[in-house]
């Protein structure tokens, strides 16, 4: 008797995260990792705030606020608000119940737990049953050369609105960073049986994590197969900034461009119905790849998992 | 013709601000300068929290909430309440508005300004006229050695709502710690007409500002009057837990035992009309020291102005 199959998911913000949650949903218990993204991770106002990992954890909570892609749902601003009539930084938007989460999470990190601990802690207390890992608890941060010279991460993304033309992008601490030990442990598992990588911008929310050499290397070496859903659809993003950088950089957004980014790992490339065309050879599949109801995440994830199977 | 006189006022929490604030009422602007207890002061949550400081400024700003003694007015518990439910932290009340001015103090200190510096520029964002300025820019930390163990102050203050009996206090960091600039230029200031210690807890907000040398020294060798309001009334504190810590300490609660711990350098002690059978001597003044109106406290600040006068 083997163990059950277990799958490693790689995701970023909003698109990853609802792919995340269809995953969650579909399998059992204790099936499913999911490695988040940090480089967008930032120190603001004292606290430490971890925007893709905690988009999955309002994700996988319910919690989500669906409209806007980033934070909760029945959101109040009271401190945001008082922020503002201060005179105080108030470009990135914390909302009051956002706040208690960033305020736990210092919590827990002053009493001396990693981050990897700190965000298990704080699925736990959102009642999360799925795993969720930190890419990393070392540091590693994205840092944005634009035509408006080097910014951080968020300075580029929200307070400029990724209005500056993207030149190239640095993963800050990334060559020194060990994999998170959940996400270690999950590669090392006989159990695995396949990774998935969200539809996630592959410029800010993969590449940072790929940029470990280790979780690179790790890839190309598995045996069990790496399917990547695409985050373009008809030549644009179904959410944020992806075609726009890849154009930037010279590229043709088109969901071949992203399968090539991964081509020394990836196995299949899932490409949505409106791309069909594209989907030439046996690396390609073809399936609905826009989620906007919960039944369509359950719908994709059941489609992933069964090309995961059938490279298998 | 010589500069108008100026006042510096010492003060910890409530009594204090209220004396604060009605010196800052009758006084012109330029003035007063009001030294704050940092001793209370503490990292909560990931931020820099200031008790006693915040006190001061939602006074002289008409914000504080007057029933209870700290924070402000008309607040709202969001925040609060949500990382109540995700099982953090609430010990320490932290309102929605209250939450802002920290998060602006974080800010400002992660720009690279000074304690004073930031609570300079808060004090301009708050709209007050009064020059407020920490005891020291340097950490002063009041722990209190109890019958249940050494214990930070707020976990004594707050946590434990001072239950365990004092034993003796230590203030760690005062006798590195250097004057804030702003107080020591108050002290060398040719214009310097009295000091004014507020009726504060004596050993909880006054004694930390004594703890550094430069201050006690400094007061010493004045040539302008120094006057005491006395905390107690009538044995009793007129709020907080002075008269407790001096039973515990073996002292008998009284405006006497509070003129003597300032035996070294005070001209005069205020103590209250149910008093006046205690002042005795030229040392001790007489005044309704109980402030329960805005008139109350203006009522204070001209006795307590003409009895430095008088000295002077």
């Amino acid at each position: 008797m083997s163990a059950a199959p277990r799958y490693l998911a790689l995701s970023g913000g909003v698109g990853g995260a609802k792919l995340a949650s269809g995953l969650a949903q579909v399998l059992p218990t204790g099936a499913l990792i999911v490695a988040v993204n940090t480089g967008d991770d930032f120190r603001h106002l004292g606290l430490t705030i971890c925007p893709d990992l905690d988009t999955v954890l309002y994700t996988l909570a319910g919690l989500a606020n669906r409209e806007q892609g980033w934070g909760r749902e029945g959101e109040s601003w009271q401190v945001l608000d008082e922020l503002g009539r201060l005179g105080g930084d108030t470009w990135f938007r914390l909302g009051d119940r956002d706040l208690a989460l960033h305020l736990l999470r210092s919590q827990l990190l002053g009493q001396g737990l990693t981050l990897s601990q700190a965000i298990t802690e704080m699925a736990n207390r959102l009642s999360i049953h799925t795993e969720v890992a930190p890419l990393s608890d070392d540091p590693v941060r994205t840092l944005v050369e634009t035509d408006q010279g080097l910014l951080e991460f968020q300075d580029y993304f929200v307070r400029r609105h990724c209005a500056p033309a993207v030149k190239a992008l640095h993963f800050d601490g990334a060559a020194q960073a060990v994999l998170a030990p959940a996400i270690r442990r999950a590669l090392d598992d006989p159990a695995l049986a396949g990774v998935i990588l969200c539809p996630s911008n592959p410029y800010l929310s993969i590449a940072p994590m790929l940029a470990v050499p280790e979780l690179r290397q790790r890839l190309r070496q598995l045996q069990v197969p790496v399917i990547a859903v695409s985050p373009i659809v008809g030549g644009e993003a179904i959410k944020g900034p992806t075609a726009k950088i890849m154009r930037e950089l010279g590229l043709q957004p088109s969901a071949v461009a992203i399968s090539e980014l991964y081509g020394d790992f990836l196995d299949l490339t899932v490409v949505d119905i409106q791309d069909a065309a594209l989907a030439t050879g046996d690396h390609f599949a073809v399936a609905p790849i826009v989620m906007k109801t919960i039944e369509d995440r359950v719908d994709l994830a059941r489609r992933c998992l069964a090309l995961v199977g059938h490279k298998h």
